[in-house]
């Protein structure tokens, strides 16, 4: 039976590559950057783009916002004014706890690529199966939230070590826990030695102005650089 | 290609619940309680256990600890010298982003079932998948962090729905946060109407008597009591 699921799996991540890359034509083509903006629940992801979706000079962001059910976080984001796509796992997709290349596919015909430089894919709030799954982006951003403590890196090593940035959120907060920093950045590089990270507060506003110019920079980035950085992951 | 996965998910529920009753016969025999434990990663699951598990008056805990790798909080609680068993998604089972009831089956050989009167099983954190496969549980119980925001019900609502117990827990963070806590009280009666709540903090140790209370009230209720919550679980 456990033989049977496994090569199921696989054929799934297999039909999901290809879907991926299909995706990921259509971006290019559209000339629109992508990233795959994953975190566990209430990490800070919404608040994240917040921040910065309405104020990147002379790029134009575009959301598509994951979720199981609701609109919650669409609301929040198209009152900046910028293009949302809701896309929801539970609306024939059987509620699944991640986005895939399918589901983004199937919404795209509802994202405006060609208005758009850069599109942001929140995704569902998991640590786990969104990192399986590729749905054309061209680079990843993970959120991770210092009310978690330090051993995420350590319990969940695929998401840390598939993405090319790490924000560590919520830094207002660390008067009042009782959270090792130094051993969540050695945990870090436990798992993704040297992988970029970013202390910041999407609260406050602490380190904002460092994530917005990495999105410039990425955005701006020419495939070139973009390839060189996807040859380096698994 | 969408039916086909529907039902190969029905399928794999269908003979999920099937290995989930054969472990509560064996749990039932045993005269075992099984408390099903989840929350998002970093909600504080193995804090709350660790405040608990060694000072149940005339009760022996055990633990079943799922994580996707690893054994971090098997050891932080193995330290309290209760019975721990790792349980791993990623060793054979793919690096599952929950637990279900065959996994939870092939470690029974390792949980001493005759020297335990409750067994608390941790599951992976995530509140998505593990909301969808019973293990064989009496009962669930989630934990729900004041650090996530006050619209996760909303966002997740199996989880709220599928628990006779939430612990809301960090309470000792609130006068830090912008979180109302009424809305997030609102939110969970829209999912789960009168569902029991408790406001915890595993660190000053704010509310773990009425925790402790309550895990001492379920292990010594009987059969009909607990059947009697089950049966108006969807």
């Amino acid at each position: 039976m456990h033989r049977t699921k496994v090569t199921i799996v696989e054929e799934a991540l297999d039909a999901n590559n290809t879907i991926a890359r299909a995706n990921r034509s259509d971006f290019d083509r559209a000339s629109v950057k992508v990233i795959n903006f994953m975190s566990a629940p209430g990490a800070g992801k919404t608040a994240l783009l917040e921040r910065v979706v309405a104020d990147l000079p002379g790029i134009r962001v575009g959301v598509l916002e994951g979720d199981v059910e609701g609109s919650l976080d669409a609301d929040r984001l198209a009152a900046l004014h910028v293009p949302v796509t809701q896309l929801n796992t539970s609306a024939g997709f059987g509620g699944e706890c991640h986005l895939d290349a399918n589901m983004v596919r199937s919404a795209l015909p509802n994202v405006p690529l060609g208005e758009i430089d850069l599109l942001m894919i929140e995704n569902v709030g998991n640590l786990v199966c969104p990192a399986e799954f590729r749905v054309g982006e061209n680079t990843r951003v993970m959120v991770c939230s210092v009310t978690e403590g330090e051993d995420k890196p350590l319990k969940y090593p695929l998401m840390f070590r598939t993405c090319e940035l790490v924000l560590i959120n919520k830094i207002d907060l660390l008067p009042h826990l009782e959270f090792d920093l130094d051993r969540l950045l050695d945990n870090l590089d436990q798992v993704h030695p040297d992988v970029a990270r970013m202390l910041v507060s999407a609260r406050t506003g602490d380190g904002i102005d460092a994530w917005r110019e990495w999105l410039i920079e990425v955005t701006r980035r020419d495939r070139e650089e973009a390839l060189a950085w996807t040859s380096t992951q698994p």
